[in-house]
């Protein structure tokens, strides 16, 4: 048996409540399991206060899949989709829009900075053929922060649609679709809701998955269709992730009796704050300003050592017992340090305990 | 907790010790992690006898998701492909290509009725256009069996391309890519290797998939992309389902130890025999004649009795602890039994007795 914490950002260390969930067979069929689904999906709407406006249509595989389901049923053929760009999942949104034949804009940051209302707005006024923008709220690249409810409102002003990556942030960091205007939000199962991955999920308004028929590039992909079923016979259309449907429902009872988004989000912090002061105690430095720093990820440049390599770092202290996580930008040499997950400041402590006496082992000094 | 026997063909009853390997969690990045997806993969090529020819490529999502990736990733645009149609997962194909906006040619077969080889060669003659010849193994709409290995002669012999869905024979009915010319094998985890539901593979001849970049209408769906990504990094590219990968790595020892396809197909047919002559003694009658029916799934016609449904019969059996399926065909009413998971003709008897007994309380005779 493996018992590393996972110091990623999804797959994350679930619980033990969790995981036991998925010592059960569901039938997909079965009410039971029905109950199951919609249970997930009307508290996965409350979290985001949609009740009223959106619904929840879950789906088959990564956080990925429902990106690009998302972009390829809500963006008609004919859309325009502006990407504020800092990161590459920014990115990987413009490229599921390429496969998908959809016009996109790319409205490049620097990894550092995070997405400007301002140049968004210009962005809007000067090209009146964007339909949509796709916003990532935590660039998980990087662990920066866009600041999402200024860009939702220029969004709304210019009358275009929205549609937010919140995949490493739902659950961790407060989005309230009764005060902040986005038409849809997608995250999935092994993020900050703690569940075991498999599967994604999208809130989104209900009129809007309504009118959007026969946009799907993709059968699997079409959510047009997996909501009409769904709605229908309560059921998913093709065979669902049934025992990661059951431990997302468990996780969602942990979610909701840890107290929700606030409580969540603050566990989280108390875990980056642990981690970034112990961090810099050991001579590391941080990628982002605080004020840009999530609470869900944290990029620390590479030591400016002969003897650091990433590879040995990540080996000392897995054999300590945590796995760290690779850098993902090109430009500077840089690693990543999850803090979500069930896992709570102590749990930290020990990991930057374990990072110390790796960097002893190195021979690189603080 | 939910104990219930599963007679449905995917999901299905796992054994506790499949369930019990869902109890860690993996980094999708870390080693042991890449080591665990290769050799699952490895032992799924050695189960089709394809490793000197073919290699397999995981997905996420269900067994739909692996079908629509490969038609998009191997039919190039231009393709028109020939679907032999007798049932809902020929009918599934069908639909996905026109979704692709790959040509589509359906030869009709009544549902009872095995796909034709003979049809099928007078179709690729009549049409020198088609490419490509999809082909369900057992539909499971119906549970019959399809004549896979006189199609891939005729196939072969025309010079077109060959895929198959294998999604419920896999593991159970013997195929074997060494004799066998066949370009694809579509299956999923949670079928008859007894895995978890929540990932798809295919099977494809390696010079195949390296020769099919930029034919995918999808990034989340691109097997050439996921394949290519695999082999640089040993890495799934998007966020894997963990621990639906280390159900399936601990099935597929269950798979080995029990004695591979030649055994567990010999358990189920034991099952399908139990469960066929103990119907028949109530007084059900099969939709297929047995040399057609296959040992995965047999569809039972709806007793002709004013007191019976479906509904009632489907809640008297689940309170005994039995989940049965609805049956799939739009002109005939019928139900479905599966005779595939961890389970052996002794639960099978008992579910006979359940459904005995449910008939009873329905005062419905036989």
């Amino acid at each position: 048996m493996n018992t590393h914490v996972l110091l990623t950002p999804g797959p994350l260390t679930t619980s033990p409540q969790t995981k036991q969930a998925m010592l059960t067979d569901w039938g997909s069929w079965d009410t039971a399991f029905n109950q199951l689904t919609a249970s997930v999906c009307s508290d996965i709407v409350q979290i985001v206060n949609g009740a009223s406006t959106h619904v929840c249509v879950p789906l088959q595989g990564s956080g990925t899949f429902a990106v690009e389901a998302t972009l390829g049923t809500l963006v008609p053929p004919t859309g325009k989709v502006l990407v504020p760009n800092n990161g590459a999942y920014c990115q990987r949104i413009a490229r599921i829009l390429r496969y998908l034949g959809r016009g996109v804009v790319l409205l490049d940051h620097r990894d550092v900075e995070p997405a400007d209302p301002a140049r968004i707005d210009a962005a809007l006024s000067a090209d009146s053929s964007i339909t949509h923008v796709a916003q990532v709220h935590c660039e998980t690249g990087t662990g920066i922060l866009n600041p999402l409810q200024d860009i939702a409102r220029v969004v709304r002003r210019h009358g275009r649609r929205l549609i937010v990556d919140a995949m490493s942030s739902l659950g961790a960091v407060p989005i309230d679709l009764s005060t902040t205007p986005i038409d849809a939000v997608i995250a999935a199962s092994g993020k900050c809701l703690e569940g075991a991955p498999g599967m994604g999920f999208i809130v989104v308004r209900r009129d809007l998955i309504e009118s959007s028929p026969g946009h799907s590039h993709s059968l699997a992909l079409d959510l047009h269709d997996q909501w009409i079923y769904m709605q229908k016979s309560g059921q998913w259309r093709f065979t669902p992730p049934t025992h990661v449907v059951a431990a997302l429902r468990v996780a969602l009872d942990q979610f909701l009796a840890e107290g929700g988004t606030v409580a969540r989000g603050a566990r989280y912090r108390a875990n980056c704050h642990t981690l970034t002061q112990g961090m810099r105690a050991l001579g590391f430095q941080l990628l982002l300003p605080e004020a840009t720093q999530s609470h869900i990820i944290v990029t620390f440049h590479a030591p400016q050592h002969p003897a650091y390599n990433f590879d040995a770092l990540y080996r000392g202290v897995r054999e300590k017992g945590f796995i760290l996580y690779p850098g993902k930008l090109t430009q500077i040499d840089t690693f990543r340090v999850g803090c979500i997950g069930a896992i709570d400041a102590g749990v930290i402590k020990q990991a930057v305990t374990a990072i110390k006496q790796t960097m002893q082992e190195l021979g690189i000094q603080p």
